[in-house]
Order: structure tokens, then sequence, then C-alpha cells
């Protein structure tokens, strides 16, 4: 177990052990190549050869061996993805950014280490957990129908369940109708955000006027409401980028980094809590109750992270935060150098009110509590201790 | 990418490629020992050190070069899980069911592939997916106690929400009460099945009289009620085993091999269908009630599979069973082989109604449908083609 490679291997997975049963197989690499190596020669032919091309935009080869093996892994993870998603007529490439520089610019490729889909004419942006898992659900969300249809109470209640996501239902005549402005705005957002239409008496069930369409930010119950009436592409466009920035926010493994990249002037109002446990449960609900009245200020959005989402990020956390994530927690954190301080909930029977975590998070939103005054006391302490030992 | 050992590489993470924020970072191996050879001389000891100790129960080393570098793959996952654990005081070690074949007996291990949890003076198997993410959740999860008190109506929405587990919950008058018998019970379960109890007045919300247990079967909403007396560990250990294989269970990746070799003669019934999607919601909903009409008929267990759940598995199970899992399917699986025969959801407009599902089902259990009949159709066809042939 002390060969090199090993100290650079993150996390993988094993095929089943052992069992006389079939029906579960995990895949293994077979180690057939099939991630290609883009350059300006082939770029336009894989753009044109397959109906998705996912190219990854990556740092040059580094020097130092660790990073180069780092880099192969990478390449590994595209290639069991690649294998994972051979029937699906999806190409795979890798784009240096140095080498490969010209065609990255024509491409439009910016950002190291995401990974960069082109599908018809439009290029989505992965910027998420890179294991295959992640990106085999990713892509084949990608591969689906970018709007759903509903067409019954029962579909209904599961559109209404989705409290978590981003999401967006229209009420059109049909699929001859402006539902096509509305299903060319979903393409641009595929598969982030949700979008869905009905084109029948499913509508009356949301009062959803004809051509009316309605955003529902996460945990929010009442919609942003866009009219009824001839609306453009960009008109819906236009209203989704004004609504995104949800208030509160789940961390979500497919556009994990991205999110933690929209901090709030270089911090993030962060809670931990495990949905499946009661105590999480409860401060969860008292969360959204927070939320749902602060909706309309700017400048607050809360990070949720469920640990149960990122078990190998749970004791990585508890270290780098200081805190027992077997129990719900808020914080803020500063992004720079992910120094944080967390609200006091020491005291074992009761969660804060709603009332009391609002008046901690305009706290936080004065600078009133914030990263950096635990530090200053510690010098203050070490000054005073000083001032004793010398004076 | 021709590198051997990259052919056996199943599916493995990547650390972040490239982000200038703290806060997120994906452990990497860092190449320290930590897992332990077990052998008669250290395994006294090794049980002694640690709160609790996981054992990998594997083959011995294989003479092909494959199956060796799967070996090591498994022992990189342990290594890994070990490190991410690394402050919570658990030991984890390899047993090879050779060289090691007297301790393996003198610990009661027996199925190669499993890994065996030794906490306190229980043993915990583990025979789901081997992938690091699984396993820390798992181990999260058996640190965790194993009943959680239930105090508030907040908290018993949470219990209530939990419909895809087993759970029970007991109504006793406090820590020193029957409470303690139900507690050990508990324990004898952890982490797969959910033990809830409660103090106080919330158990009139349930209709739980003092001592009083009751068993939720995963999706029913009526419990089956262990009376309030006197229980014993014994009773309610007993009561658990008498209604543990459910009318309708969820695969889950912790448990997913122990669930498939659970098979009723040989088959499977199993269900694919997306929660998240509003066509797979209502189709589930369907399932479910045609489990709650069913649930007192043992040759019935349903195997509900949510692909989202295990992407690196959909296109597998797509090529494999020859459906299309973006749509709910339903089919009978033979373990054995993997053959398969599936009712024929084609018209899109529809899904079946229960009535339908239940009909077909009993054609499942009367053997009107199985997995054998388009088989002898195949040969037929055959027959007439060669008798047409060569007459």
């Amino acid at each position: 177990m002390q060969l090199f490679w090993l100290s650079l291997l993150p996390c993988l997975y094993v095929t089943s052990l052992c069992t006389a049963e079939q029906g579960l197989e995990f895949p293994s690499f077979d180690g057939k190549d099939r991630v290609l190596h883009i350059n300006e020669r082939n770029y336009k032919k894989a753009l044109k050869r397959f109906d998705m091309l996912c190219l990854l935009y990556h740092e040059p080869q580094p020097a130092h061996k660790g990073r180069q093996k780092q880099l192969q892994m990478t390449e590994l993870v595209l290639e069991l993805t690649a294998q994972v998603l051979e029937d699906k007529d999806i190409g795979f490439g890798m784009v240096d950014s140095q080498k490969d520089a010209k065609v990255a610019k024509k491409l439009g490729l910016e950002e190291e280490g995401s990974l960069y889909i082109f599908k018809d004419d439009r290029v989505i942006e992965f910027d998420g957990e890179f294991s295959a898992d992640t990106l085999v659900e990713f892509l084949l969300d990608v591969l689906e129908d970018p709007v759903e249809l509903i067409s019954n109470p029962m579909e209904l209640r599961a559109f209404e369940r989705m409290e978590e996501d981003i999401r967006l239902i229209g009420y059109f005549k049909g699929e001859d109708s402006y539902y096509k402005a509305f299903q060319e705005a979903s393409e641009r957002f595929q598969p982030y955000i949700k979008f869905f239409a009905t084109f029948d008496k499913t509508a009356k069930h949301l009062s959803l006027k004809m051509n009316e369409v309605n955003f529902y930010e996460p945990f929010m119950e009442e919609p942003a409401i866009l009219p009824g009436r001839q609306l453009s592409e960009m008109e819906i466009v236009e209203f989704v980028h004004q609504h995104k920035r949800a208030t509160l926010r789940k961390l979500r493994a497919e556009d994990m980094f991205e999110t933690w990249e929209d901090d709030l002037d270089g911090i993030h109002i962060v809670a931990f809590a495990e949905e499946e446990d009661p105590d999480g449960y409860e401060f969860l609900e008292i969360l959204k109750d927070v939320a749902r009245d602060n909706t309309n200020n700017p400048e607050l959005s809360i990070v949720w992270i469920d640990p149960d989402d990122f078990p190998l990020l749970t004791t990585y956390w508890e270290k780098t935060f200081k805190v027992n994530l077997f129990k719900p927690q808020i914080g803020v954190v500063n992004v720079t150098d992910a120094d944080s301080v967390w609200l006091d909930m020491s005291n074992d029977e009761d969660l804060p009110t709603a009332e009391e975590l609002e008046d901690w998070i305009e706290d936080v939103l004065s600078g009133k509590v914030n990263t950096e005054d635990d530090d200053d006391n510690d010098l203050i302490v070490n000054a005073w201790f000083l001032w004793d030992v010398f004076k």
C-alpha cells in the first residue's frame, strides 16, 4: 500500500465483491480509450460527430508528479463516465488551457477545472463534484426533455413536493403557442433549474392564467409571477436571472463549487441540518420560516448543507469549522480562509426560535457577528496576558 | 491511459480541480497505512483497542492479477474510510478467508466480501455498495444513538415523513423503564431499522399506550402493534423479524446486496421509478396503493429502485433488462441469470391503474408471467424457422 500513486487516489468504488446473484454489477473501467485530446485539428469534427460533447478544460500538464497523477485521475473519471454512457452518443474530450489556448478561446472555455457540455447550439458548464456518479447523473438529466409536462393532479403533487429546487411552471394553449419561447428559455438553464408546463385544467389548481409563468424559489410557498402575455424567450431568461439566487439554497453535488463561489462579500451563512434526523428536520423548518420572512432581502442567502449528501466532507467540516455535525449548526464562513463562527446552540433541549435566529442573522448582516472578531479577542487576551506578566 | 491497473479501477472521485475558495475540500488518500492485517496474534488486541472494529472478510490472495488489483482497490477504499474517520476511534482490518480461517471462525465471519463491524458485544454485517461514500455514511450512522427521542410535534412530523424506512416507535415512562429492553433490541438492528421513543404526551398523537411498541412497514399508514406490557428484548426482536420483509422496499446502497439476496423463489419483482420525476412519482403512488392492499401477502415483496440513487448502474440495467429507464418500469427479474420480463407500458398517455397492476402481479405470483416463457417462445420461433428452411 505504499505505491506513490495511491497517495493521490482520492476516493473510489469497488464492484460487488462476491455475490452469486446477478443484476447489480457496478461497472469497472475496461481500459478502452474513449476520451479525445481536443486540438485545433479535431474540435470541429468532434462537435459535429456527437449529439453532445463534454470538454474538460484543464490546467497544463503540471511538472509536479502529484498533480500529474491527479490529472490522470480526472481523465479516468471521464473515461469511466464515457464508458457508462457509451450508447448515448455523447463525446468526451480534454482541452489543455495552455497547449490548446486557441481552441479554448474559440469555444469560450474559461474556468480551469470546469466541464463544458455542448448540446445543440448551447453550452452548459458543470462545476460540481467531479465523480463518475455525479457526472453520469448530471449528463442523463441533460439528455431528458428540458420541460416536463404536468397533466394530472398526481403529477401536480410531484411538482409541489420539489420544494428544494428552483422551478418554473407555465400554462399554455399547447405545443404550438408561446410555449415555444418557454421551451427555448428552459434550454438555457437545464438541468439546474426545472421547467414545467401544463396545457390543461391542471393550471386551475395553481391559479395560473393563460401564458402566465410562475417562478418558485426553493422553500417558498408563493411564486413570483410573470403575467400572462406574449412572452419572449429573453423576457423569461431575464426573469429567471432576476430571481435565481435563493434566500435558502441547498448545496447540491452537481453545482456545489458554483454555489460556493457565489458568496456575498466573501462570506456564506451556512446551516448544517440532516433532514432525516428529527432535530435536523425541526431546525430546517425554523430556517424555512426565517427564509420565507426574509425572501425580499437581496443581502441574504443561506446555504443549507445536509451532511448525509456529503459523507466524505463531514469529518473535514467538523475539523475545519470545529463543530459537531451530529447536531444542527448555523454559522458564518469566510470563503477565502474557511475561518468561521457558529451560533451557540449548546443548550441540548431547545433549538433557537425563528425570532432568535432572525436576530442572529441580522447581527451577521450588520457585521456585529463576524469571523474576525474572535481573532481580535485572541489578540486582546494575549495582550492582557503579556501586560499581566510584565507589569 | 493504457496502464494495466487502470483497467481495474472501478469508479473514483477527484478532489476539487481548481477553486480559490476554501471550505469544500474533498479528501484524498494520504498514503498512511491504517488498515490492519488481522491474524491470530493481533485480533484480541484490536478488539480491545477500538470502540468499534471493522473487519473486511475477503477471498484469499488471488493468483489472477486482475483480481489481485481488485483486492488492492478494496483495501484502498477501507484506507480512505479509515483516514476520513480517523478521529472517531474506529479500527479497520482485513481477514483472509484462507490464511486467517481460524480467526474468522472464532469471530463468526461467514460471507466473503462482507464487512463486519464489532461494537460493544454485537456484530453488524455490512453488505452494501463498497464505496468510501456509502461506508463513511453507514459508520457515522452506527456511531449515533440507536434510539432517537421524539419530544415535540415537529419531531413527530419528521418521524412520520420517513415512509421509506422500517421504523419502530415505543412509549415509555422514561429512561428507567421497559425502555431499556427497547433500547437493547434497537442495538441489534442499528442502523438498518430505525428506533424511536417518546416519554411524553407526543405519544397521544400516535395513540400509543404506555409500553406499547408500534412497527411501521415502509409506505404503510397503519402500524403493526406490540401491545403495552412488560416487553423483553427478545419479544421485540422477534416482533421485528416477523415483520421486517416489507411488501414494498426501496433498494438502498447500504444493504443492496443483502436485499437482492433475499429473493422469493429466485425472482424479484422490480419497479424502477424516479421519485423526482412527475411520471415516476405517479407510478410510485400507484405502487404504494397496491402494496397497502396486499401487505398481508407474505409471497409479495416488490423492490423499488430509484435510478437517481444508482447513476452508475442505470445504463447497465437498461442494457441487461432491455428497458428505458427514463420512464417507470415494472418487471420480474430472475436473480440467477438476470433474465427478465417487463410489463408493457408503452402507451405513453396512461400508467396502469392499481387494479391492472394487481392483476399483473397476480399473474407473476401464479407463474403465468415468468422469465422463462419468452425463452420458450424464442425456441419455438427458431424451431419453426428451421422447419421452414429444411422442409
